[in-house]
């Protein structure tokens, strides 16, 4: 791939508008702000369920829409322009971005959780700017090279792999343990390969469509459950008998945020088990907090990732111990950006890809090597 | 203290009955079962809430009283027989009693959680007898001397102690941490003692009652908040005012089990924070669970007491970091003990101790020293 | 196999007497001492340096051989005796055996580190009889079912693989990590097929015998390095360029106890490493301290194994995320046990099994599906 | 105190030249590199013994003085210029410095372990000069306000109070816990009392100079003991019988370098204890290597202070859990810097202070209220 046209002073950007308007709009190309900037002139962007959420609901809990914002954060690019103190990190650089700046210097941040950091500018979370655009600036520490047999579009997964990663990381030891998930969305498929790559003897996996069960198989799961519209306990017993785990599971993770999973996976959750929750849900939830005291568990929220996890992630696909083979079911050019909204709405497929506004169909084809 | 009426081979019980009965009886005295273990003449014995539930509700969750059952479980007692292989421990020692006896072969037991055992014989809990009898046998592992300034009475409260060191353990690193304790009961108290213990330098105890926040000042609450009606959101920005902490608290632990309380604490836990619940409450409660994720929160459910516990209890006696004065507000003689469940059922006072069958007045009184 | 055999009531043992000479003598078949004991056949025992220790130098450390002694405790056997009590084992099954039992009450034991236990009486170390005898009692949970493919013959290396497996818990998380091992033993080779099972991206192994290094390939080492005569500083600075570890290695195991080894392995390490001890050596070794400061290393010595070692150990092979094949290299019957010292103290192969008192040659066969 | 001097554009320096001779010089005034700068005018600063090894060995380990350098990193001041971006700062504040300046974008800093940097700017570590100047320049991260009743010379003991945190921290929950903690210098006093305030039952202090011993008392030693010329095991024995530790030591710091120190230390620790080495000796020690694999021991290097480190110092000292009374044993003005580091070198008292070039005897004296 080319990178000639990083000359281009033209920042092309789609933009979501107060009120649920999509428009496409012309930005000042981004400039290097400190000595270890980079631009990045996008590639591929893939879609994420909080990107449909803003444009369908306006806002997700605090973060409210209320100026025009660039969407997308889940991308990867190519390095057209680099800082004078940046290292290992050439100008044709292939790499996937990390799409939160941290301030760096607060207690979070000094303290290795800076996926806490007060003053978090995350892309595509109002009121900060996305990466569907031509070109997108972060600091060095942000971008991440991408293993040479890992396409520019498959790239883009590694934004939800390392949700995945973070989540799997804060389950504690998986080695030979038992991990049920709930959700065989992007995230929950991407925590069933991470949770048998980190060494699960048996995964779980549970959704209510029974397509996305069969896809689970192919990204690891030992077993499937179809969830039922009986309660928790029964349906936690069933799960538990498809697995042959009459003590329980040891690990729980949530990437569907509903009531009734939530139920299901503490209720199949052994003594001093751990439960992750992942995706986000309603705001409120009734738990079985007296299952969480007699059996002694841990209920962890998580939050997107955090030291490491992009590094892991990347790791992961360079060793092959994670594969991403059809995860990215459609892919829409720059000027079709809408339809791929409305694609991942319809809950088309399992992962949509949008190209960059100047990557032409040679490009994409290369992106996908 | 005299031991001599060990020699006596009548076991006093006070035993419960299906259906909310109590009725004195005898059995027969408890005899070694094993190298390990001793016969210990009870002298006192606190109550807790659970045991009033048995009387009051003839279950717990899962366990229900099928069958005739002493209760009692926070007692103190004198050693009157043991084992060949029993070493630390002699006839005439001043013991507190843990009252549950683990398997200690599962692998619970020797993963250092025996608190989570399969097969875990807890007293009285349905259908194991507990302690409000002249004799009761534990293991040796399951004796703790008094230290010498800690009377028998005085010393009930260390299973109680117990269940706060356990809960403030599980809270991780407290040294100069911000800490908000929701319940200014026996547990809430010994809680607030421990945090402050363990280097806490603000503990918030939030009761309904301001009597009960009166009395949380004297175990080393910082501040005192009285819940209002408000919602969550409110009481939380109120209590952390109360207390200076405007980026939020690093602990909460909830020794209620009431919803307004746990969501309170949720909302008033910074990003990052730990919250613990000690105290059962209803099965279900609604969480605000989109907090826990945005904030990354960990929530613990506590479980009595582990490796560890009963022996950090009794050395924060003995090195008087924690105080239990004025803890034990109300005394009963083995023939009231039914006055004493009414007692704690009208919520009279902070703890209730009932004596042993064949503890005089005078014993009662030297076990006051 | 069958087990008609178990009516047998001699008990052959192979016996160390003080001042090294071995004899062949019989023993009283071990009975049930308590109701969660089982009485196992033992079909093989693979032989490990310590035994040959005991025999050529009388003692290891404060461990003397006051005593005539049975050695040997890497054992596997079939089920012939059970208790009243023991859950899920039944006669005939196939076991590998945990030769340590621990008092299972003591604070260590309690608190979930039984191999510290202070009154743990472990196979082959005086004055405790280990396993070369028809016959051995151990608790049942000492027993671990082997997996359907794992031969008996095989299976007596799953003690060795505890060993590894503890070691590399106690390095930590391995996922993507580097790892440098020392000495491609036995040990060595399974730290160094576990650590790739826990995910590490990188093995390098050293030794200085190429035969070695060339089998540590097979067990998925990335790399190996032989050790020269230089400094440990020039040694570790080539290791790592072998490995392209420009900033150090994360994890270093050293299974030598070699002082060359130990130096060049914490020069090895990056800033914030950890290092574990695996193999003893001699009983005072000169380390470069400053550097573990600098560096701000973890120093961390290895004692047996603990709770779930085994338990993994056989998950990772149930699972076949870890094959043993070509480990054992030589086979004995009981009654050439000294050559299969003679073997094992000439250095010959990688693992010498010996085979129980009453195994014909066809159940040596069978062993070894 | 006055900042009307803040105007002042001179900058003295106390300056140590290649070969040990010192120097008065002016340097240029710092000025605002960023942002969230900040300029202190330095009060009051400790000296180190690293500060004295500089000037009487030219280097430490790999740190060589090969040009001139200012020394000094232990200081205390006040604030006269901040950056636009700084918060909860401001001119006129009296603040300790945290003298490491961390580039926060490495894997190590976001990674939680900032001391670990690979390009920090460390106070007095060639090439980066240190505070023995009239004014300094930091980050506002590198800011701690003084609590109201910590006088600024006193202050000054806040960056080797935080060298003790940070090696209490890593030595784990000390709650009712034993602590042999070797030197009685001031990092072993102020190590002394943060176990103490960590909840150490029981502190034993070693030490050879029986007037150290006895000042270890003031700061919360429950015990002492003299170190003798017997050897490592006989010291033990003989200190654990001194605090009545049968059973060994839970922990033991080492803030002297000394061999036979570490040696001791090892013997002295019970059965899975962890060991944290304070201070740095020679580069090469013996140790007893198998000690530390058949007690399963942790040996920990403990290097400066990381994140939080600072804040829980200033906090011990807020609370007035540890009190600094006596550890300033020695004042100069800052013309007599010289004669300071004599003082150190000839081992006068416990701590040396040297005011700020432009502090006169009344500020000096305002510096001790």
């Amino acid at each position: 791939m080319t990178v000639t046209k990083a000359a281009k002073t033209v920042n092309q950007a789609f933009v979501l508008h107060p009120g649920g308007k999509f428009a496409f709009e012309e930005r000042h190309k981004p400039t290097l702000q400190s000595d270890r900037d980079v631009i990045v002139r996008v590639i591929a962007t893939g879609l994420c369920g909080s990107d449909v959420h803003y444009w369908q609901h306006g806002r997700i809990g605090p973060y409210v829409v209320e100026a025009p914002i660039t969407l997308g954060h889940e991308s990867t690019g190519v390095v057209v322009e680099s800082g004078s103190d940046v290292q290992g990190l050439a100008v044709g650089d292939r790499v996937a971005l990390e799409p939160g700046i941290a301030c760096n210097s607060c207690n979070h941040c000094r303290g290795g959780r800076y996926n806490l950091c007060q003053t978090m500018r995350f892309a595509a979370t109002p009121p900060y700017d996305g990466t569907l655009a031509t070109y997108y600036r972060v600091p060095a520490e942000c971008c991440f090279k991408l293993p040479s047999h890992i396409s520019l579009r498959d790239g883009t997964l590694i934004e939800p792999l390392s949700v995945a990663v973070h989540s799997c990381r804060l389950a504690g030891d998986m080695q030979e343990k038992s991990v049920v998930i709930f959700g065989a969305g992007p995230v929950g498929l991407l925590c069933c390969a991470v949770a048998r790559a980190f060494g699960a003897s048996t995964v779980v996996v549970v959704d209510v469509v029974p397509a996305r069960l069969a896809s689970a198989l192919k990204y690891g799961a030992t077993n499937t459950y179809q969830m039922s519209a009986e309660g928790a306990d029964r349906n936690a017993a069933d799960l538990l008998a498809t697995a042959s785990l009459d003590s329980g599971a040891h690990i729980a993770l949530d990437a569907t945020g509903a009531e009734p999973c939530l139920n299901c996976g503490i209720a199949a959750l052994a003594k001093g088990g751990t439960f992750v929750q992942v995706g986000l849900g309603k705001p409120n939830l009734s738990l079985p907090v007296s299952q969480i005291c007699d059996k002694e568990l841990v209920f962890k929220g998580s939050f997107r990732y955090g030291p490491g996890d992009f590094k892991l992630a990347v790791g992961l696909l360079d060793s092959r111990r994670i594969r991403l083979d059809d995860l990215v079911t459609h892919e829409f050019p720059f000027s079709q950006a809408e339809r791929a909204f409305e694609n991942v709405a319809g809950r088309g497929g399992i992962k949509s890809v949008i190209y960059g506004p100047d990557v032409n169909e040679e490009e994409a084809k290369a992106s996908l090597v």
